[in-house]
């Protein structure tokens, strides 16, 4: 099996398509016409053109998508809020001027070469190069049934392999029921172990309920839950209508409280307990602009799960947090940003001089699911190459300022002395 | 004018009808049936006779309330989702034993004596007497407007009324028009100044952008903006209903959202700047067990305010927060915690010794929202009388060692010692 | 090996006199006479019938201890300090009247039985049972030198233990050389890698200069650091000296910051990276009274770790933070709080319904800092059975509303309504 | 007195020599030779030529200052420590090229140029104008007694002046006398309440004993102590000797509880409560490279503060605390950044704009001492004009994105839409 999890430099995950292929996570903005208060609206063909060209921001967003159904159900909504005073076909309403991918800002802004991608890491990454294999001891998670939000793609497909590799009995959860079975499939076939599909929107109460029985009656009650499922507009916050807004909020805040609510009162009923993970991000204590209604979201995850850890230790229950900050993905970055220019800029801030890997995620997020962790609740960890130190901290610009020019002021200052 | 503010013990709220009375502050509980997926049923009836029994978390959640309408609405949603498979009128709706006002629940357990009320100061309030008057000079917000979001009751009256001391034109906006309007002439008649009524359900995009609109109509673009409207409830976490918690959601987080987006955008265009501020709770950054829906709803809010504060200061928009502690109120208190033992507990880990009052934290606002602060950007006040950190250092349990028995341990070593 | 590592319920620790034994591990409190500033007086003889009698809080301090010489070097400065206005004697100094170890009071106070130890688990332990194995594969650390002052006993020993087992060779420092050499000898035997014992005395700079040389002559430069020698007085504030104070920010703060910059001089000359742990206390961020000096000092450590995390990640250097809660110690608690009454009360705060232990805290430190994290640096890691979530809640109180009691009011309203 | 006190735009300073002039604020570094230990040495003379030539951080530092008599101690410290191994006369020591200050650097690297002063506001400061004015009422200190170390200088002389004003008799603490007599004399001859001058080195518990004991003879009891004073490096962290790491230290933490206990136990003693102010930083929490001694130790007077507020809340004591970001001062930006390329950088990361401004800081500090905030404690409140969130957030750097790329952006992606 040693093997199978790879060594250093390689990964459990290789042979895989690599997560967060520029195929399938996605990022949209919900444009909004002329100061109205929001009209979210997407046709497939054109989400599908967008998603071709995602932005740099694509891994940096530890971010699972928006699919096509939400959008649908936000058509709808909006067709309700709109019945009393006009009244619009669905394919008007696809007919209009409408998506923007903000994102996708960044990629166009900085792309004006088209060859050599920038080598994307700082002299000291060589210190902190990533150690890629499995870090648990083999069937650390034999017998147990793990529920994975968002477990279809990105973070949340490396976490469930991870999980499968471990002896897991995995249940991913998303809207694409389509994208998820051949997850499961792929994973199972490498690892041995059972990974089911099951359909959710989170934001839906029913859909919840309905999946949360699924998953107890396909492989029993979850003694790990990773609440994964996310999106995010990166937008000039006055871009926001209400919708887009509400979206956020809906699927990160909603969504994970749903999922939560749900299975817990489920292991309440049936006197078992669980190890529950969130992964929000970074700027979900310090805020940040561009951002605001996924740090806001993302904040509220962490209040519930702090909440949650110190109400319902009481029935076996733990509750923890990663903030990842910046991972790595194949592809998206050298399509978008090709002279590397915005990806050089943040590299040069994160200590680590890298980006995170999903693997080194992954290893932290079983760990912390894992009985090797359970003194471990109410926790936030931050996993991150140290940008959020970095970034906080007000004279950290300073490193900007070379070893020769301090020692160039020293011999100055010295020389001046003699007088 | 100075009279008109009060002294030292009094108030320039004397003369108005005490904020957080019993009867306007409600907090509620969605019930949730036999595993459903929850069922706000409340008769309007029945809603009072809870009101009228409000217990001594009133003032504790420096709440607003959820009124009629919403209710309603949630019913409404409620009945929608069942229709599919039953069909239930909305007599019959309000006939279901449906209602539980868990906060009620302490009055009630506390509650077996009914005479003498619990002195409730603990020694040291001598030394933290509140200073009742008001802190700025005279027409500090002359020809300013104010915009405050659950301005009819509590701490948003409280505020309302210093701004309009102040010389503020106020804008006070809730669902609840008769109580707006009779806060808005009981405060004009005292100042001299012009307070609107707007009615706004700020969960409702569409109301909000009408409110906004009035309020620009009326009296002008705000340079004050405070978001003040909440709900709570207080629930074991599994006895929330989806709704339960999508209800808090909505009041708190997207309410706030939705009012800021839209007067921020409103300000961009007219280029014009604001002070905004949010009240929020100190348990936002903590979590906490039995408030989780308000806890990440409240953190939600924080995130949110600092991220705007980073992103729009271009605009000259400034946003800021108070975590308010446990805000004294009159009647609630005596009503129905008549032993006192509840309140005696909390009063007794605040190091002040007191709760606090309502012109102290309207005091603070006034401030953070004067030109005085005009450079407090993105800053976290915590307003509570020490009670945080009092809960939160693993040792601060020893204040319950006496003096007396520290001593007493000295000695005894003393005496060993001899050896 | 997996057997030498123990299973569940034993551990790698096994055959191992436990750590935090009562005749190691100790806390002093420095009695001020009558106003003076501070007078820190210990015989021989009269620490060490303390340390027979030591408190329930040894475990809860994750505490190294103030060695007899730096008690001499106290006693040294404080005669200093007294030669221009009185002379005494070193023998006189000695007879004072001085010592009192606060910590005893409570063990005092509270023993008022002495048979039946309390059963320190509550109901929900059996959920969170620690998993005593070492997590990471063997080997993990093969070709390392790891440096960790106070190694020889706690928290520290039992770190040294599991980073020996996983192929390290380890370098352990405090100023007690026969303590250090027995546990020395006492792990190599154990795990066959060497293990070595350096005097240091980490508050003096030539002290820990010299040590860092002998380390890197004996094993070569350390690629793992962990700073986890500390002190603590438990002590109301008012009953501190100055002397009490420096003490305590001498070793924790102060001594950290020596060997951390030491070490890191020598690194960057070296151009080695390392990963640097630092031991604190989840009271370092919120404070707490009654241990306010080591609450300052551990503040301290971490703001130094998060600066260099920012500044020396560029020279390959990690650094990362436990906040450890109350750990598990064997004796000291049942020899001082037999009735377990104050043991029981904060059990009953902490979520996971009992204590830590130090295998927990040895798999979460040899996680840190080995080259699965290599991503993480400037991160702060609680673990704490949920203790400060619970304790910072302003509503975790409710817990002790039974169910009964929650439902008990529900009934009560609903019977209620009908009217 | 309103005309005293100015109006917009000018200051109730306005006549007083400005705060923080490039003579009186001074940071130095200890320069550490070849690897040895550290060896701070200053002449008097390299002192004042450093100081006439400040650098650009002096405002950005809030810092006080170290002064000659401590310096002078640190060498008789270190020649102290030397005396075993070597002897070396003081002449020889000052001799040595020792002295870097590393702040100037700065100034030294960017001063190409010598005319026009870099425009420091950025466009939307014209929203954030500060108030100069004094906020609170007249007389809202009369008949108290205020104690502020570091009140010769900068910050500490604004604070001191405002509470003057407000009629509080001040007693300003700081190692020289010449200077504390000539700030009391100044301010007192303006606001016509007395302010007396008490030599005080923070560090010395005697000389903080004796200080107090003067103060209270003088004046009375305090019923305000702002522990003002301060001293910083900036540094390469690799650049700094233990010495230098000690000295800050001890200024801030140390000095901070010495002075912090020794009133502490007076006031307990007299049954006298009263309202401590910390002045900090806003890389306390987050730690910051390059200046990490002050980082570590200002980390330790927050939890300090909020310790105490905990505990001593009962004595009738308040602790509160405030982040200043980087504040205006006058001449030492033009001298040393005479292009403005670093206030620049810095200032546009700023939300409001523009830099802090002493009165601003008076302000609040005045709040927050009187009984106005009598019901605020352990709170910490940053004034930055919103640095820390904008530096924080992540995403924050797209601001330099600018509206027009955004819409570029739209209007692409509405393009490509048509297909």
């Amino acid at each position: 099996m040693a093997a199978a999890l790879g060594t250093r430099g390689g990964s459990w995950l290789k042979g895989f398509p690599r997560c967060f292929p520029g195929t399938t996570a996605r990022v949209r903005r919900v444009y909004n016409r002329a100061g109205t208060l929001g009209t979210p609206m997407l046709s497939k063909r054109r989400r599908e053109s967008i998603t071709a060209g995602m932005g740099p921001f694509v891994g940096l967003l530890h971010t699972s998508h928006i699919h096509n159904s939400g959008c649908r159900q936000e058509l709808q909504s909006w067709r309700k809020q709109q019945t009393d005073s006009s009244v619009l076909s669905r394919s008007q309403l696809l007919k209009e001027p409408a998506v923007g991918m903000v994102s996708g800002l960044l990629g166009i802004l900085l792309s004006h070469g088209t060859k050599v991608m920038y080598q994307s890491d700082m002299p000291q990454a060589a210190f902190f190069s990533p150690l890629q294999k499995m870090m648990l001891p083999p069937n650390a998670f034999k017998g147990k049934v793990a529920f994975i939000t968002g477990g279809g793609t990105g973070l949340g497909k490396g976490m469930t392999a991870a999980l499968s590799h471990l002896g897991a009995e995995c249940v991913i959860a998303s809207r694409k029921l389509d994208v998820l079975k051949q997850t499961a499939e792929e994973i199972s076939s490498k690892t041995g172990n059972k990974v089911h599909a099951v359909q959710c929107d989170i934001r839906d109460p029913t859909s919840v309920s309905n999946a949360v029985a699924q998953l107890i009656k396909e492989a029993g009650h979850p003694s790990i839950i990773i609440n994964n499922a996310a999106g995010n507009f990166i937008s000039p916050s006055e871009g926001l209508s209400a919708n887009a807004w509400r979206t956020i909020t809906d699927i990160i805040l909603n969504g994970t409280a749903f999922v939560t609510l749900e299975i817990g009162k489920e292991l309440i009923k049936a006197q078992k307990g669980a190890a529950f993970l969130a992964i929000t991000t970074i700027y979900a204590e310090s805020g940040s602009g561009f951002v605001s209604p996924s740090a806001s979201a993302k904040a509220g995850v962490e209040a519930l799960c702090k909440s949650l850890a110190a109400e319902w230790g009481k029935y076996g229950m733990r509750f923890n947090i990663i903030q990842p900050g910046p991972i790595k993905t194949k592809g998206a970055f050298s399509r978008l940003d090709p002279t590397g220019a915005f990806l050089k800029g943040m590299i040069e801030r994160i200590p680590c001089g890298r980006l995170g890997t999903v693997e080194e995620i992954a290893n932290l997020a079983t760990y912390l699911c894992s009985d090797y962790a359970s003194w471990v609740t109410g926790a936030v960890i931050r996993m991150d190459g140290g940008e959020y130190v970095s970034m906080a901290g007000e004279f950290n610009d300073l490193r900007k300022v070379t070893s020769e020019q301090w020692k160039m002021l020293e011999e100055m200052i010295r020389k001046t002395k003699g007088s």
